[in-house]
């Protein structure tokens, strides 16, 4: 008996040694949940590489702790790169020294907690010479829109975070930080290298930042950070791309594509920025490095087709506030801007955000050997204050510019050359030194990983395929459920569309009609359109008539989701009629929520009849801190025909100054019989609020309520040109800022019988700024 | 081969004479899907049954259309009763003529229609002479709570609707409607009796009624439906529980057991109230029948119990407007107000309404033989305006009671006696027809279904097990994910609770302390707590500090969901500290979002230190169309200090009147230094605006924005009593409604030093409106 449970006993330490020896076979250990993961951890060795298995994890939350060595650090790595995928509630901390994290890809959740990955477990307990690298964190997006995360959050020192694929932030927070909160994350040298940041949209708000480095709290500790070779891709969430908030920072190789914002030194001094290229392709509001605080060095950088204006010029240097607040803004001193290279740049910006705090412009700086070329725009420089603290030396500029700067500047006639890497060149006799770019400089290739793709993933309205549809009972409805993104569904005259049930849009659908033409649709329940999350909407060529909805307060045409909203959406209206939308006192035709974003909202070619709501008011983003509920209105060409509610309120709100919109353009549209209605809060046709550029012209008003404008923040541009306004209240224009308003007529339109269009007897006619008719635009002309 | 090819077609002939002989056996067809239900109606014949398979039915769109005779309708049934589930998006139409469904059951889901069982298919194809019995709508929904839909619409002629089980509506819309919108549908005789319409929450806004027949558009028209014997079990949507809008209908028999509301004749004539019974058992707005336009007959009702005053007292006959439009009130003539019996009534309103709008009492009326006994009140009638156009006769009345009605009134000496079925019956010499209740009438056993419980199934809170937990990361979030709805979780004091991820309440939740110190947690997100659809929250004795909050605008310590909920929440919060809430500019205590609605935000014996938001702002129903965010909201006994935003804000905007609240209690609290930030919009320590009932009692405001209040629509009730503002701004009244302000003093409350109580020399001791000291209440007195 003893002899056999002996035997037993060796077998069974025979099969527990073959298992552990095959699961730790030279320290690998590869674990298959959240169990296994766990006890490897607690077990690991330096040396060991834990490996999770093929497949999807699921809400799991990674703490990855040990002591490795410099020889032999701890490795967390995947089973195959690209089969291992966390899911769901998950994240990852990790916290010890040099620990190695390679492999994990984030995508289908959110983290519950502030991070994604964080380089800590607690404000104790740090990771320090540890590498994360390979990994991804793809659209790993809060659903609601305004819940603050960060995806990489680094503390500790001497770690590196490279080759990583970080694409899609759709909600509040920066995508990556590095914390200086306490000393152990403080001189950190800390290396950010060849990682892809991938498209995040359009934030509408302030938080949209991709990297920030330190905090205003922390500015003046020294961060020894090296950001280099990173290629950020059209990452658009707010001004300031990166963030830099703190001191010794260098940027260099970085690779910024049509990315709307700047590098920004927001806080701190003493910051390198050598040898980066800012892409612009005549994209809106792309720009190139903003300089503020002492000692800040900007060098080699490369910028060309940059468009922005302001704080996103393609080189902005801003004034300081005297004795700054460490929240404030620091007044410049020591800045040396060298050797950078800007070609078709439209805005060079110095003593920016001038005001009565902002009123010490930069001194014992210099700006010296830069080249200015401009194919087509002769003015660059915007200058607000007194630049004589800046010293402008051999500065080349092409022929035609102007830069109104009396020294320091040579004209030169400058050639753009190709190079071999298809950059353009300036080259030019005056040029002494050759314009170079590094071959360390970030591509799209070099930085992120092989494994994943980082290939659009997203369809544009009109990509995809045309379906016909008939009309009859929800045939609309019907037909949508079967499309695919993209899809354009085809409609016919004659016969109402008739829908009993909400059509649901989730990808972007376009619905036009055959021919010239209107459909006509009727709609039972409160809303024909609901844009939800994901969705697009385009409609042309269609009449909605308002006879058939409820009786109830809230009806609307199109509505968005009343739901959280992460991906920014386009509506565009085209050639439709909107008419009896008066079974209630307050029928919209486009409603919003809060926490919805569009990229665009488009009404052009459209006639609007009957209206006892507002056409569009996009007013639900009242918490007054920045945030509003669309990026670019266009209202173009339509009339707006006795409408109680107004034609568009569009508010942002607070002082803020991250944020790029709302950009308003109102043209050639004619207002009739419009804001009049009891319930009318707005008691306007148009009412706006903090809007950043607004450009209205060429539009008539009669019998109507006009305009009321409070202008706030940001420098607003209002072009308000060649305006009629008859038989209309005055426009209002209040708050602190300037604006232009040019040739407000009074006159009759006159328009001929049954139209809009303006009469033979029109005193008005050819005078709109383009110089045509004002009001909606003839087809004769 | 010609032999074997007939043997088989024999074969399969055989084969489907079988299968159709079993699925069609005397005329019964089992079907099994959408598409063999929609082939059995296409070929249902008279005498026809169609019976669901057991099961759950997901998404069908039910047509029940065909034309039975009177002695072999064509039915749709179940297999078997309570086995059949419709669910998800589901509904069903019925059209045709006798037709009868019985037995389906909606539940888990919402229509995608305007209507889950409707009696058309089309304004064109009715049902008529055709059933609905025995069949169950149980919180079918719609999530969104402002979307709209009916339950159940009548139209068609000779319709039953009968023993139907519908309970628990939540969003936007009435329950059941008799439509009137085609003369089809006129002169109906539709009779709706012995349905059992189960609890339908407060809505907070119009749109929450029980049963509507007819509207103002067709309310001249008969309708001749009777509704009979129904059990109206806690109906408190709104003011109407059935709102009354065309001629010529019948109310019988039902019993409305404590509704919120009346049964409101709001538009059309010759109605006929008879034999019903209200039982209010003293819950707040419980109320009787709501007279307006002609020849209304009231007979044979008896109301016991009902608290509500104005529009929904025990009875109200209202002033009408002059040669009303027909959405207004139309004057009351030729009412006959007969044999109704009130007990312990606290409110009988003649006149009500009467304004300079509505400027017509009621005429040629009488009001005779009605017995009105209280046993507590002798004040039980309000009179607006002349009343000489009713004439009283014979009425009766407790000895306690005066009218103030100088004739037709006797008073009696009156006892209630107990009958069999345990009503109080008043009696005495003077009453000569004994008040009897029918034995027709509704009780919760006779109406709906048997098979189908009409139990409570939510958990109220402090109802479930108590949990203990001990300090620590996540700790909190981690002993949630386990818990149950009604449970306790148990926190001590000591080590801080931490929490780096939100914890969501999406069942009622309570938190309280082991003994009688504060337990402390400190949070990472940006909110401590989320109540989610389907929570309500109780908190004691925690304190909350926001040192660890994220620096993002927008974070509270509490918030309800972004999305919208459905289940109205309640949150309780006592004996718990809030401080430091200042990493942000606009850190609020409590946040609320649109779409939600609390029964109850309580706060009580709490302190509130430096905060640089609101305490709680109940402002986002911001559409003006009667809605807002809580029905009460209590502050009793807390200390505000150092608030920069409000301590309250408090909204309900638009002239609509079918709602109650919001019912504000602020007694007994401290505002030490609120109100003073220069983000507070709304520049005041208490912001009101169309508040119903404002009680603010034995407050101390000191160095404080004191109230501004804007009254508008409902006649208001405004106690504001016994306030001491010592260097605070002056309360601010505007708007068009009376109010009532006694007792404001300005005197230095003169704290002991260290508390919020006065001390020896202060001149404010005992002169509270309870004779206790102003401010919080000290455990001495």
């Amino acid at each position: 008996m003893k002899q056999k449970q002996t035997n037993l006993l060796l077998i069974l330490s025979l099969i527990l040694l073959f298992i552990s020896c095959n699961q730790q076979k030279e320290g690998s250990i590869l674990v298959k949940n959240i169990t296994e993961y766990n006890n490897a951890v607690l077990n690991a060795k330096p040396g060991d590489v834990i490996t999770l298995a093929n497949g999807v994890w699921k809400d799991v939350e990674l703490v990855f702790e040990g002591m490795g060595t410099k020889e032999n650090p701890i490795t967390l790595t995947v089973e195959d790169k690209g089969k291992v995928t966390l899911e769901g509630a998950s994240n990852l901390q990790i916290a010890g020294d040099y620990l190695v994290v390679e492999g994990l890809v984030f995508k289908n959740g959110f983290t519950p907690t502030n991070e994604v990955i964080s380089f800590r477990k607690n404000e104790n307990e740090l990771a320090n010479h540890s590498r994360l690298t390979e990994c991804v964190i793809d659209n790993y997006s809060n659903p609601q829109r305004n819940e603050q995360d960060y995806w990489i959050a680094i503390y500790g020192k001497n770690n590196r975070i490279d080759h990583n694929h970080i694409a899609g932030k759709r909600n509040l927070g920066v995508t990556m930080i590095v914390g200086l909160d306490t000393e152990a994350s403080r001189e950190n040298h800390n290396q950010i290298d060849h990682n892809y940041f991938g498209p995040r949209p359009t934030f509408g708000n302030n938080g949209g930042e991709t990297l920030r480095i330190g905090t205003s709290h922390h500015a003046l500790e020294n961060s020894n950070t090296l950001v280099e070779s990173n290629y950020f891709d059209r990452c658009d969430g707010e001004h300031e791309i990166i963030s830099n908030k703190s001191c010794q920072n260098t940027y260099k190789y970085n690779t910024f594509f049509e990315c709307t914002g700047t590098l920004t030194i927001r806080h701190g001094n003493e910051t390198m920025i050598d040898g980066n290229i800012f892409i612009g392709n005549g994209k809106p509001s792309t720009g190139g490095v903003r300089v503020i605080n002492e000692k800040q060095t900007v060098i080699n950088n490369y910028h060309i087709g940059l468009t922005g204006y302001r704080f996103r010029g393609a080189f902005v240097m801003m004034n300081g506030v005297p004795n700054s607040p460490p929240n404030r803004y620091v007044q410049v001193t020591d800045a040396v801007v060298k050797n950078n290279t800007f070609i078709n740049c439209d805005h060079i910006v110095l003593c920016a955000g001038s005001d009565a705090e902002r009123s010490a412009p930069p001194i014992n700086s210099e700006m010296s050997d830069n080249i200015f070329y401009h194919e087509s725009k002769s003015n660059l420089f915007s200058v607000y204050d007194d630049i004589s603290g800046i010293n402008f030396k051999n500065n080349i500029t092409g022929l035609n510019i102007e830069t109104g700067i009396p020294n320091g500047f040579k004209k030169a006639d400058i050639k753009l050359v190709k190079n071999e890497s298809g950059y353009l060149i300036p080259e030019s006799d005056a040029i002494k030194t050759k314009v170079t770019i590094s071959p360390n400089i970030a591509t799209k290739e070099n930085t992120g990983v092989g494994w994943y793709s980082k290939a659009e993933t997203n369809m544009a309205l009109n990509s995809g395929k045309t379906i016909k549809v008939n009309p009859g009972l929800n045939t609309l409805f019907d037909v949508v459920q079967n499309s695919k993104a993209g899809d354009i569904i085809e409609l016919k005259a004659g016969e109402p569309y008739y829908l009993t049930k909400t059509i649901n849009i989730n990808h972007p659908l376009s619905f036009k009609i055959e021919g010239n033409e209107n459909a006509v649709v009727l709609f039972e329940k409160m809303a024909a359109f609901e844009i939800q999350n994901g969705g697009s909407l385009s409609l042309e060529g269609i009449t909605f008539d308002g006879a058939k909805a409820p009786d109830y307060a809230g009806n609307s045409v199109i509505r968005t989701s009343k739901n959280s909203m992460n991906n920014n959406y386009k509506l565009f209206i085209n050639k439709c009629n909107f008419k009896n939308l008066i079974v209630n006192h307050s029928f919209d035709v486009v409603k919003v929520s809060q926490n919805t974003f569009a990229d665009t909202l488009s009404i052009q070619n459209s006639t609007f009849n009957n209206i006892t709501g507002h056409i569009v008011a996009l007013d639900k983003e009242t918490d007054d801190i920045g945030a509003y509920n669309a990026e670019y209105v266009i209202m173009k060409n339509n009339v707006f025909k006795d409408v109680q509610g107004a034609a568009l309120r569009l508010y942002r709100g607070g002082t803020d100054e991250s944020t790029f919109g709302p950009f308003l353009e109102i043209d050639h549209n004619v207002f009739d019989n419009v804001g009049h209605g009891k319930r009318n809060k707005y008691n306007a046709a148009i009412s706006l609020y903090g809007v950043q550029v607004n450009d209205i012209t060429n539009n008539i008003f009669n019998n109507s309520k006009a305009m009321s404008m409070y202008l706030v923040v940001g420098e607003p541009i209002v072009n308000i040109f060649n305006n009629n306004l008859y038989n209309s209240d005055e426009i209002e224009i209040l708050g602190d800022q300037k604006y232009t308003v040019e040739n407000i007529w009074k006159l009759n339109p006159n328009f001929t019988e049954g139209t809009y269009l303006l009469s033979e007897k029109s005193p008005l006619i050819k005078k709109g700024t383009d110089g045509l008719d004002l009001g909606i635009i003839s087809k004769k002309q």
